[in-house]
């Protein structure tokens, strides 16, 4: 078992992670910027180190800094958190050269599940349904438009080393898919430094559904179920929910199946997601990609399923079995996450970093808080704006949306603006307490306004 | 269903009291004394009225002021939380007199249950068991004497109109028993107002442990399971959890069965616990008392079964059915509850009012916190010394005991003192960690100095 381990990240995520480890007993060492060293990570933490200045890029993303305290503390493990260094294979390359155990599946998998084209190849030999589409990289505008005819318009084009809602681009016509290639393959050379682009038949009408993974070093995959993230602001989550509300059960079966597929195709280990899209009219579902980290909403799993994805993870980086096998894998009630960014939603969410001047977080039954701020701690403008999540538990979905209002209406942030008062609006709409909606629903329908 | 309740309490479970009202979409109106106007259940209801003095007897025991309010403010119910009000069958009948619904059992189940030798005689004619003693008063001395003989010494006497620790005495031989009869009579008929007393063989070697039940109006009665309360200082509670580590499978069967047929013996509707000695080295149990009302430790046994208790208490008293059947209850992982009480713990837990100059309450997974205590608030000496309970959830003991260290050692109240520093000794303590203890712990082991 590991007993000393270094997270090499910040925020909320870096507090959840040193809690698993002070409830394992492990020891636990924080690094830091240098706008970071009041950050309550750096006080939660055994030991704290500042890996450079400001600026990510010399900071959180500095493999030598990072890699070098680990030797020089006697870590055993870095936690790369999501973000930063998470998804980077060279990192946790450097990592196994040094005899540090990366938190995290294998170099080899994080390329193939990164590298988009190759993701998709993946899954398709291995029986994981994917969009209809190009066979690995578009070679010239010619194959393109004769596959967008053989599969339909609009098409959509995703540079293979894109991600996030970075690098794609809708062609609706022959015209469209010819400039779209060529400004797509631009972007991605200067943005990625890997041109390539590949295309696939576009579905407008969707949900994200996404499927919770967990996998040992001894060959055990099991899924812990699915997290329906629909609701997004330009492809960023805003609130997840797990079950989806849109999911039949036979489909949910059929879903987790199809993601331990996708994860056995690339020797996973590690907590991971494979995002599907969800043609919840059709009931289909297709591979949109895998994150090979932890996430953002995995405390909506945590809530249903009572399994401590972070604790899971460190015992399978120690190379401990899995400690529930999927007969195991219990779903009790509903759980929805609510992500509280420093941004103005009057004011088309606009960054609102600065001093929180007031601070009471929400309590009581079915409420869980992860955040990473208290009162007079102020908000640095350089890193990402979400400053809390609010994750409500219920026996209902009803339940569990009526004690997130609770929860919301009773947080006080005082000093900077927050997003509490777009999601109460969001849980008064009358659409989505249906549960009855696409990932459009941000751009159908103005909630500041309602 | 009651659209409108007036909560007559302060602190933490009036809190609680209105965050289930606002899931429900209830309207609530807080009463508070002079000195509880900066109190945050007075700004967390929608409503708040002053109903007297600082003085508890002017205040939150006014009769005549709390239900003027609930009749002014439209309020068909009112919850007495517990304490104060909680348990008074007057208090219960003026509420019926009135038209007002009181959330908790009738005026009769409260007499039949708070009139300790009368408890007594119903539990054996229920068939529950209760400890061998006497039935109803002890008449004189020498009748005292002879049923001594007969259960044999060690006995306690006990004051029917007592409860809470107060009221009740131990005699070791004839001329104890003969003082102190004398003694406890006198006593209890100055602080009671009633100097009838019983005896009961003493039981020294005993565990705490209690049953939550739920009955409503319609005869439905069901428990949802125990919670162990052998942790106490001077009989106060100070750490409850459920599952008790010393109860076998199947004597919780039997213990929950026995604790329906004593809340069906009284007509019981709403929430109530039947206290039980229990002699773990012979997993036998007796009935102590029966609390009618909800209790502090209420969330340990919501933690593990999922429901919310003060929200099924509400949808009885408006004469709904229970939500779930006996069949449906069911018991998932652990949990503890540790009480924070502003006290200093290294001065004999001397109260430690004031004000509190930071506060950050622990959060993260498995983690609840109930609280009416914010950054800014000074805690009145007036009231009781309770101003937390943290509760924790895990998949085994090992994992909630873990849990609740990480989120004591995380929890920041600054200005005051209070009992975290004992609870985490506590936490630590090889007797508490190994679950074989019996309710004279904290007489036996100096928490403090280990």
């Amino acid at each position: 078992m590991i007993k000393k381990l270094l997270i090499a990240n910040r925020g909320e995520i870096a507090v959840r992670i040193i809690r698993a480890c002070k409830e394992l007993g492990i020891e636990t060492v924080a690094v830091f910027s240098e706008a970071d060293k009041e950050s309550l990570h750096v006080q939660l933490a055994d030991e704290a180190y500042c890996i450079g200045p400001t600026s990510s890029k010399d900071s959180y993303l500095n493999f030598t800094n990072i890699v070098s305290v680990a030797k020089l503390t006697g870590s055993e493990a870095i936690h790369p958190g999501y973000g930063f260094l998470a998804e980077n294979a060279d990192f946790a390359e450097l990592c196994k050269e040094c005899h540090v155990i990366f938190v995290g599946p294998s170099a080899d998998a994080i390329t193939k599940m990164g590298t988009k084209d190759i993701a998709r190849e993946t899954m398709r030999e291995a029986g994981v349904p994917i969009v209809p589409g190009s066979k690995g990289i578009i070679k010239n505008a010619e194959e393109a438009l004769s596959l967008a005819e053989e599969i339909g318009f609009p098409v959509i084009i995703k540079a293979t080393a894109g991600g996030g809602g970075k690098g794609i681009r809708v062609a609706r016509d022959e015209a469209e898919l010819k400039k779209g290639i060529q400004i797509t393959q631009q972007e991605a050379a200067t943005a990625f430094g890997n041109p390539g682009v590949y295309i696939e038949k576009y579905i407008e009408d969707f949900r994200h559904v996404e499927i919770q993974v967990m996998a040992d070093s001894h060959g055990n995959v099991i899924h812990l179920g699915e997290r329906d993230c629909t609701i997004q602001r330009r492809l960023q989550k805003l609130i997840e929910e797990t079950p989806s509300p849109a999911l039949l059960p036979e489909v949910r079966d059929k879903m987790g199946q199809a993601a331990i597929k996708a994860a056995k195709a690339v020797n996973y280990t590690g907590a991971g997601t494979i995002e599907f899209i969800f043609d919840y009219k059709e009931q289909k579902f297709y591979f949109m990609e895998m994150n090979t980290r932890i996430q953002v909403e995995h405390p909506v799993t945590e809530m249903v399923t009572g399994t401590d994805l972070i604790k899971e993870q460190i015992l399978v980086a120690s190379g401990q079995e899995l400690s529930l096998k999927q007969q195991e894998v219990t779903f009790n009630g509903w759980a929805i996450e609510c992500r509280i960014n420093a941004e103005n939603p009057e004011k088309n969410f606009m960054p609102s970093p600065g001093k929180i001047v007031m601070y009471l977080p929400p309590g009581g039954l079915g409420v869980r808080v992860d955040s990473a701020v208290y009162p007079g701690y102020s908000i640095p403008p350089f890193y990402d704006s979400m400053i809390a999540k609010v994750i409500t538990y219920g026996a209902t979905r009803d339940e569990a949306i009526a004690r997130m209002k609770r929860a919301l209406s009773e947080f006080v942030i005082d000093g900077i603006h927050t997003t509490i008062p777009f999601h109460l609006k969001l849980l008064n709409h009358e659409k989505f307490v249906s549960g009855d909606f696409n990932t459009k629903f941000l751009e159908l329908h103005k909630v500041m306004e309602s």
